[in-house]
């Protein structure tokens, strides 16, 4: 799938995550040419990742090796290579890129490093490049930052530095139980229902001891009184979304709050935290990403 | 793997649930002989279900119809033949039973309806029989019965009544967490850490709210810190069950509380209630289907 038009580039940016391989043609900060696939690291052997990003790039390479620098599982223990997490606090943007070994010398693989914090012990792996790009346009920034999704992370920023972060398993959560579990025959494939989920949230957050008898509710309110599995799906999700914001209380509490995510996720996200009086501001957090790998490859430039 | 030892029979009790099928070929409350498969009703379309009880069965079966009491999924709109839930309050002693269509004129087949609950809205399969055979040993309990497992079940019980009841879905939700989520890398498939699974209730029991930070704080433990799979297991087990009783306080508290279930599982409840002061007693929930379905059947020949 990828896209030859541009036959010219600086360097490559390369995001690279689970379940997804993206990787831009850049010159500057300005993209050139995208490619995408499904080759994240949880489908890749550990021989099987220079192949995938021949794949996509190759048509973007001269003789000389082109600049690489790419985020996320690709330096996972289990990713490419390795690149150890760097402990907190620290300035997303200062980040030591970590090279990486390669067969094709065409290919000068740069990998950002996630970060990791030792007490209230977390990782993360790609969101640093997503925090690095958000305080490209957001330098004076004091607040937190929440990164809704599969794995939503709240990060504590100032002064350019990243202070401390926690993680909730939101969206995985809510993905087991909504396609995994008995709550899958109640619960629609997608469809919203605001009302019913900023009553879930609040309900959750008035009274998080009540998560686990709320999520069986959904059934037997279905079985029973036809809950609607749309209204349930909006329930499902203010309920677990609902315990976020619980669990990271003292994160948004009287805090600068920022959203950075899928727009969808970034909506609801903004909604909950509107029940508890918090007007948080929104980011997509697709272009962040690319240019917080801009901003890597920046300083590696300056630094040379 | 029917046992044809036993040619006799007064009746036969069944327990169907969703992923087994149990036979007993009796005589009043006596064993004579038992079967069992895997036949449970989610692995059976709808005319499969008779064949599936003949595998067992017809070892025991005369040319005269044999009464056949079952109970489970296998009286869900999903089952064999749907017997519809009877309202709470009721005697789960006294229920009715439902007789549903046979092929084979050998088969007298009675099915002991589910529960359901009208305000909080809830449903239960198969633990009414349960809490039939518990009281046929505990005519005068009043307090709540817990049947823990996939779906467990907190029951209010009062003269022989089952008074309310409530739903935590902790087996499935541990299931899925420790098999099927990202926490699957640091979760160890068996092992007990009794210390750790008592601080980890006790830590969820006093801050509910911080559920959702707990439990990618095993994996950030384990990546970073090491943390032994066998503990992280029990952790996991701790705060599910600690979220499970937070929500169900108002069902255990100042009350007599008897668990039933596998005794593995009884165990563990027990240890996280004794953390709030409850001392439950202990039953192991296998031979309480069975003493339920036997009452059930005594009730048919008395009324006749």
């Amino acid at each position: 799938m990828s896209n030859s038009n541009t036959t010219y580039a600086d360097w490559i940016a390369v995001d690279w995550g689970t379940t997804h391989l993206r990787a831009w043609a850049m010159v500057g900060d300005t993209v050139k040419a995208e490619a995408f696939s499904e080759d994240g690291m949880a489908t890749l052997t550990r021989d099987g990742f220079e192949p995938a990003l021949l794949r996509l790039v190759e048509p973007w390479l001269d003789t000389a090796p082109m600049p690489i620098v790419a985020c996320g599982m690709v330096g996972a223990r289990q990713g490419w290579f390795e690149a150890p997490y760097v402990a907190v606090p620290t300035k997303p943007c200062d980040l030591s890129v970590v090279s990486a070994p390669t067969t094709d010398t065409r290919l000068n693989l740069m990998i950002v490093p996630g970060l990791k914090q030792a007490e209230h012990a977390d990782v993360m792996r790609g969101e640093e490049t997503q925090i690095a790009g958000f305080l490209t346009s957001n330098k004076d920034f004091d607040g937190v930052l929440c990164l809704p999704g599969t794995h939503a992370k709240w990060v504590r920023i100032s002064a350019e530095e990243v202070v401390s972060f926690q993680t909730c398993m939101t969206g995985e959560m809510f993905q087991l139980l909504a396609e995994k579990s008995v709550l899958r025959h109640s619960i629609a494939a997608q469809g919203d229902a605001p009302e019913a989920f900023v009553e879930a949230v609040t309900d959750i957050i008035s009274r998080p001891e009540k998560l686990s008898q709320r999520l069986f509710g959904l059934r037997g309110e279905n079985v029973l009184n036809g809950l609607d599995p749309v209204t349930a799906r909006a329930r499902l999700s203010g309920y677990l979304i609902g315990a976020e914001l619980a669990a990271t209380k003292p994160y948004w509490l009287g805090q600068d709050v920022a959203l950075a995510g899928s727009p969808a996720l970034v909506a609801a996200y903004a909604a909950a935290l509107k029940t508890q009086g918090v007007e948080a501001r929104s980011y997509d957090a697709a272009p962040l990403t690319r240019a917080g790998l801009a901003r890597v490859y920046a300083s590696l430039t300056e630094s040379v």
